[in-house]
């Protein structure tokens, strides 16, 4: 079936990632040289992609989990049509090029992840594994697949080192998802050298604990055997499968099958070795004609005939189910139901609430008017009210119901969500408690880097979980994640904010969305109801400002739960003729992105005795209360006991509040 | 072999914790009665402890990994003897108790490690098991084993779920950590309900890939199987061992088998049920003599006995192997040898290092003088520079070598770091690349709360890593661990800090460290040489002031990288007639410890134009300069291309330094 022709095919792949390491004098030339006939065959004969429109709702997707092989990746798709020049390939790895250093999202045409921290590209493909059962579910209505792809990944030893590989490798067995195939390039050598020196797993074993299908591929060479193991995976459609492909580490070069052909361009010397062994006589960057006239033949004709099916499938949708239709359009979009908030709720003064609470009854508001919207815990829903009760739990056998049990699986909760956002057509929440967050983090950043809107409902907010003690009690996250680029953090003060921050999110397409929500409940604040949503966009307001009569003595700056404690400073203050503003800071970087006028506003330049009021750590809040003003706040871990002596403890009481200010100069 | 008296034992650890929870009206009764008759088992025939000498250095290891489970812990403590009495037990979950919600090492006596953020717990066993293997490589000599103990944990389906689980398995099961013993409470119910809502794996098959032995106990309640089991496992010498107990959660409830009885404490009619289903009539509190009794006959005796035996050991082994004798003294006390910092090296002006570089001698110096040092990297050491180069790798046929090979596995390096801390006997660091402390960031916060001396090698600190790109530069990490309490951040700036960072490091006993290093060359500063340790112990320092016939105008204040550049932008000020200091912050921990007056020297409070430098987010750098000055820093991600370039794009320049400077006002 393959022929010299797909001989040259592989070796050009190989030999133009060797020359863009070259040229670039930087990056991995290891993994291109051994797992290129198993890409090479999946782009051929199995990868459903149209170079000429890469958005295509339906493609395949692909995940280069190994980002470090990201020149064997740009090869590929240069190879296969994509909008990837061999101009591009020569300016691999150079600032502002179209060929970073590891493969990014949106920088790449038919780059699906930014991958290069390992692990992840695996989650991330879980995701869109799943994103694709459930859009599934939800329109391939009237006997019409609008939505009927594959999730393919490859996957190194280092991936399937890491704890992520676990979380996300048993969450996909248990939801059997048999449209994901995981191509393992086997090669026995991590960076540091043979593999054994630190795995010696039964990979076999290990996949088949978790309900996967496993099949091996001796000869990493063999494209006969590889596509034949791609068939059988897809053709076994009940068990997500793993193909692990025995392959040689810098297949060619001298220093093959060791670690030393890793991460390091090759010599002179070695570069013309490799070319001896692959037979290959051209010029740097040149490639003969008929490679491309192949993968046209094969990837092109193929991808540009599915895709123009598809386009038929979705007009007959139109016109079978329109409703389905329509919203199916919204969801590829990204767009939400015109009237989305209107069921959203309006808290009374008065009133008292966890904002976990109040994230609730949003959630369940969402869930009726966005179809698209889905999400869960990481075995934490009952404690993060993250349910829609109106729905059943993802599964197997379910897979149209919108709320997901992640399993106590932080970090593949984030990576999947990562992974549904890119796919695209939903719109995914996920919940933890906000301290183990830091299992998340990692992919958190990727969802950052990568401008990815996925949620993330982050409960019990504070040293206020009381009993719990230090090791669930957030004191370091939230100035943590501020410090995140394109994270936006959102503490809100009461339910109002709650459902204003809910709705920030939301609206918010560019980046992730953290809502940190207390466990305790928050007295809804003055002045608050329609207007709140409008305040919470803006970052910090004030909530309550000095009489008109008095003249400003300083401000009290605070977040979430703070906010009423500040209130009640306020009025004690006055009591004692000290008329001080409050502020309520609901997001750093929302501020961050108003006017100075605005700014000034909220935080008059001439007032320089400031309080800022938080239960967390205090590096940081200098930007706000400068070096006269003081930060009240924890930096240390927090304490175990009931809530309202862990708060007394650590200052955050009225009185202390109050001494606090007056203390200030 | 086991009585009525050990019934009651069991029943005990159940009643006590129930009671203790009922009490605090908080915490979790499901696994104390479904868990405890294994503990109680391996506690009565197994666990070689001394409840009169619990830091007895040969003792058995336990580790509740589960450590929701606290109260059956406490409640089992108490029943063996240790120093906690019912008293403690009344007071469980209350502020300042010795019954914290989760086991707090440091607080509780005979708990041995902080657990409670799932899977960790079997992290830190499996480092407990590689330190008690390599201590006994060195220090088990002449036929005397001063070091011989068993390391067990439990765990429950939530540890077995997270990722960690998988990398601390698999690193033991390729270690053949024969003595480490873990319990599995199988009890099929997580937090949120079923367990099959979201796990289904094969346990056995799964543990078996890693290489562990795999056991089962049908029925919870079994003692006797229980305790075969137990027996197996130790006999097992070759390999990990894995119990799966099947337990019924909250065995005797009237919600037993369901997540309802998880985390809540039981209402008065279901306390009765359970009193009824064990037969319990005893007041509240109240245990029967007869199960004291039994505890001291069995575990009190026998640790009394083997504690004593082990003193005799060490008495022989003084005599016998008198040099290797004083070692193992000082290797238990955490003492470091005098002379050792007598191999470390100096730097001269006109020497330029990378620091990770200048780390790598400081190992090797090390090495040579401190025979408890040992350490090693998540697959990167031949990046991250910590290799050893005498000695070979630390394996199940090298036990006593000093480097360890982590895999790819960062998340169980920390953890095993940690366990191997808590262990004692030996000084461990652990490395990779300083963007990929995310994936080990709980398990450093746990280092933090458990107040341990674990230092971190993180390298490759910047966007100066160039071609990797921004998957591989880190931004928010430096701030973000400033954040974390407890931790010390030292980022060096040149070759003489570096030294005086890893003495820092190497002294600094009450908490972990990071020492973030470059992967570029840093120059010698300028008047550096042997009086740099005791300004890095200062944690900031002028390292250049403005010449004694000039009025300063301002400060230049920076870290690691910048501070040669803030050198440069000094001199090119000065030839400008604007004269600033420059001052270097490898700390931001150990300058905020020093004396209020040693700041204003540093940062004298009439400067108000300061401009920091710092190739990190600016959020937390107006603690140094102020409202009035100017942070210079990368607020979002990085890029990948050549390390001058991505540095010129983001503004680090001489040039683009001195005109933000002038830009002040």
């Amino acid at each position: 079936m393959f022929d010299k022709i797909d001989e040259l095919g592989v070796n050009a792949v190989r030999m133009l990632s060797l020359q863009s390491i070259a040229k670039a004098n930087s990056g991995h030339p290891g993994l291109p040289l051994g797992a290129a006939p198993m890409t090479y065959v999946l782009y051929r004969n199995h990868l459903n992609v149209n170079p000429r429109d890469t958005k295509w709702f339906d493609r395949d997707r692909f995940i280069l989990s190994a980002g470090h092989g990201s020149a064997m990746l740009y090869s590929m798709l240069h190879l296969a049509g994509f909008d990837l020049s061999i101009e591009a390939l020569k300016n691999f790895r150079q600032l502002n090029s179209k060929t970073p250093g590891h493969p990014e999202y949106g920088v790449v045409d038919g780059v699906e992840a930014t991958t290069g921290p390992l692990g992840q590209g695996l989650g991330m493909a879980v995701g869109m594994a799943m994103a694709e059962t459930h859009l599934a579910s939800q329109y391939n209505v009237n006997g019409i697949s609008v939505m009927n792809h594959h999730t393919y990944a490859l996957v190194g030893d280092g991936d399937l080192m890491e704890g992520i590989s676990h979380e996300a490798a048993s969450l996909a067995g248990h939801l059997r998802l048999g449209k994901l195939v995981v191509l393992y390039d086997s090669n026995d050598v991590s960076l540091d050298g043979p593999k054994n020196r630190s795995f010696n797993e039964n990979i076999q074993k290990r996949f088949e604990s978790y309900g996967w299908d496993y099949q091996r591929v001796e000869d990493g060479n063999d494209l006969n055997a590889i596509d034949q193991a791609i068939t059988n995976a897809e053709n076994n459609t009940v068990k997500p499968s793993i193909i692990e492909v025995r392959t040689v580490i810098g297949y060619g070069a001298l220093n093959a099958g060791t670690n030393k052909v890793h991460g390091a361009p090759l010599c002179a010397e070695d570069m013309a070795a490799v070319k001896e062994t692959l037979n290959w006589t051209l010029p740097d960057f040149e490639v003969p004609a008929e490679v491309y006239q192949r993968l046209n033949d094969t990837l092109g004709q193929r991808g540009a005939k599915l895709d123009a099916q598809w386009l038929l499938k979705v007009t007959s949708l139109n016109k079978m189910a329109p409703e389905i239709g329509t919203q199916f359009q919204l969801a590829m979009n990204g767009k939400l139901p015109a009237d989305w908030r209107e069921a959203l709720p309006t808290y009374l003064a008065g009133t008292s609430e966890a904002s976990r609470i109040t994230s609730h009854t949003v959630i369940q508001a969402l869930g009726k008017k966005v179809p698209q919207l889905w999400g869960g815990s990481a075995d934490l829903a009952s404690s993060n009210k993250t349910n829609m009760e109106c729905e059943g739990l993802y599964s197997a056998d379910n897979l149209s119901a919108r709320n997901i049990g992640f399993g106590v699986r932080e970090f593949a909760e984030a990576a999947a969500m990562n992974g549904i956002a890119l796919h695209g057509g939903t719109r995914v929440f996920g919940s933890t408690f906000f301290v183990f967050s830091d299992y998340m983090r990692p992919a958190i950043r990727l969802a950052a880097l990568q401008h990815l809107p996925v949620i993330y409902v982050l409960t019990h907010d504070s040293v206020a979980v009381g009993e719990d003690g230090p090791t669930h009690e957030p004191i370091e996250h939230l100035m943590s994640f501020r410090n995140m680029p394109n994270v936006t953090v959102l503490r809100p003060a009461d339910p109002n904010e709650t459902v204003a921050a809910w709705e920030t999110a939301m609206t918010h397409t560019d980046g992730p969305t953290l809502l940190v929500l207390s466990r305790q409940n928050l007295a809804v604040l003055p002045g608050a109801g329609h207007e709140t949503g409008h305040k919470v966009a803006k970052g910090a307001y004030v909530v309550q400002d000095v009489p008109e009569d008095k003249i400003q003595d300083g401000i009290l700056i605070a977040t979430g739960s703070e906010v009423n404690l500040a209130l009640a400073a306020q009025a004690k203050l006055a009591a004692e003729d000290v008329a001080v503003s409050v502020v309520s800071v609901p997001s750093f970087e929302l501020f961050q992105q108003q006017s100075s006028a605005y700014k000034r506003q909220v935080l008059p330049t001439g007032i320089h005795k400031r309080l800022s009021l938080e239960l967390g750590t205090t590096l940081g809040w200098e930007r706000f209360v400068g070096l006269e003003g003081k930060a009240l706040g924890i930096d240390t871990f927090g304490a175990s006991g009931p809530c309202g002596e862990v708060l007394e403890k650590f200052g955050f009481t009225v009185d202390q509040v109050v001494a606090q200010y007056l203390a200030l100069e």
